[in-house]
């Protein structure tokens, strides 16, 4: 079997596994450990654990289990004391604290869960974001990215990881054996950036011999991914990766509807959808794949519900985005893809 | 297989069911729902579930899981706003909140621990227990017991579950099929008496085929069963039946040691060991079975660390229990009972 490495955090990596855990292939799910927001952020401040819930969400799309375990998982507490905790971030907190140690716990959680494949913290070690604003001011953790009205005024300038942080051993191990490595879908800064500035992690990509397979963002954020397109997207990932590693851009081949165009370029600005200049005749190193990958609401064929549309979020399709890959592995016939550029 | 039922809640259901689950019988545990102390009692407060403490331990000692999972569903949480709160309770309350409904969320429950048996909440209505003291002062809520000081100065005179609860309808289904009906170990109020003043318990019981066993107390606590003996302990049992219908009462034929004595006397007063009158010739409606059934750290056997005596409880001992209640289904020989009054 092909081994697939996977590299984000939360939800980005819930919608690609969701998809590839239906096909005969080995995962193994790298995850950031630089969230701090939200009931996350709480167990880490109060418990001294590392961030629980890219991981949870990673266990409950690879995991085999009942529908009400894995409903059990993303449980919210609505009331007292436990107000706003994920169970599933409380199992994980819980099992870090009786192993001693958060990989052997996500491991327990692997067992309990039916897991297929493998969970890997990026890094054993506590590590906070440390973003620097083009006004020079630093901003420290990754929840400011969206709550920090900062961000969105002056821009990012660049961000890095304080303390430095190593990265896991089984997480180099799987991306020596990779087949394929598969980076985002995911924030940008939060689930990305965030993994391969892990000391260890750009290295061993830059020296698999993997096929790496990007998943470009759909759309951009005001002060951090501003007017990017996705020429600028891979050049950052390579810039990340210290070499010209990105074999294959995946991006959808078809526009979201106007509906929810408009929706996101009044939050995030002009250029919020990103953006691919086929006509761009750039010598690009990498293979720009565009496939129906889209999910289906996002395009907006319902043209009677303008409201669902406005509802509605630019994602990607689970079950089409793994086709499209296994179709880069050669597991698969092209139906998806329309166009390699 | 034979169906055995026990009733009880807490550390005694705990040491019983531990030491029952390892013989070829069915098990139906049914579990007091009054408690509202400690995790449970916030649980109850903050979330509005039934109380999942007693359940807890019952799965726990019925569980066939891995050691790790045993040892999650019992750790407790050191900081924070979790602080105090077990794991397993908060596992309870959640699949209660997804089931709909607490028996539903204890089924759900008993899959995921791989657990041998049932166990069945008495009731599935909220209740609390009702204690009036002989001041004629009313306390309510069952923590009251060992943590109100009044209830030592002036003893109980009446307890009573308000508002009343119907038994639920598993628990009836479970008491009228057993072959053997076990009560306590437990806390006189607190384990045992909170479930026969449900609806419908003590009926079910009268009327059942089953071999009634009663594992009297050991000890005393002070207000609570001042001075009661044994067969003080099975008046009042039968007392709360409605009808003659222990038929077996096991109690440990050898003396807990003298250590240990003189620090319950210490603390409950004289009489603080549960004194059993062999030369009062009563024409009892029960059968006393005096048996090795004494855990041995509470015998005392260890001379030269009169230490390790201060520290340790009276308590039952988990296999020499289960052993001695097999031999009245008559599935052992009788090596542990030592005479039969």
């Amino acid at each position: 079997m092909k081994n697939i490495v996977t590299i984000g955090g939360g939800t980005g990596s819930f919608t690609l596994l969701s998809g590839l855990k239906k096909y005969p292939v080995n995962i193994s799910a790298i995850v950031s450990m630089a969230d701090d927001g939200g009931s996350t952020g709480r167990l880490r401040d109060e418990l001294g654990v590392l961030p629980p819930g890219d991981i949870r969400q990673c266990l409950v799309a690879l995991s085999n289990s009942s529908d009400t375990l894995r409903e059990l998982m993303n449980y919210r507490f609505e009331n007292g004391g436990l107000e706003g905790h994920n169970f599933g971030n409380i199992l994980l907190s819980a099992l870090e604290k009786i192993k001693g140690n958060f990989s052997l716990g996500v491991k327990e959680a692997t067992h309990i869960l039916g897991v297929k494949g493998e969970v890997i913290p990026v890094s054993e070690e506590d590590m906070n974001l440390y973003i620097k604003l083009n006004s020079d001011k630093i901003l420290i953790g990754e929840k400011q990215l969206d709550h920090n009205r900062e961000v969105r005024k002056y821009g990012i300038k660049k961000v890095s990881l304080k303390p430095r942080a190593k990265a896991n051993k089984e997480a180099l191990r799987a991306i020596k054996k990779a087949d394929m490595i598969i980076i985002g879908p995911g924030d940008h800064y939060g689930s990305i950036v965030s993994n391969l500035l892990v000391d260890g992690i750009s290295r061993a990509i830059r020296n698999s011999g993997a096929k790496v397979v990007y998943n470009c963002n759909l759309t951009n954020k005001k002060g951090q991914t501003e007017k990017f397109d996705l020429d600028k997207y891979v050049e950052e990932m390579n810039g990340f990766l210290g070499k010209k590693r990105i074999d294959y851009v995946i991006f959808p081949f078809n526009k979201p509807s106007s509906v929810l165009e408009e929706k996101y370029q009044k939050r995030e600005g002009r250029n919020s959808i990103v953006f691919f200049d086929e006509s761009n005749k750039l010598r690009r190193s990498y293979k720009v794949v565009l496939a129906d990958v889209l999910r289906r609401n996002a395009i907006g064929k319902n043209k009677n519900d303008k409201i669902a549309d406005t509802r509605s979020f630019i994602r990607h399709d689970s079950n089409k985005l793994a086709k499209v890959l296994m179709d880069i592995l050669e597991l698969e016939n092209k139906k998806l893809i329309k166009k390699i550029i």
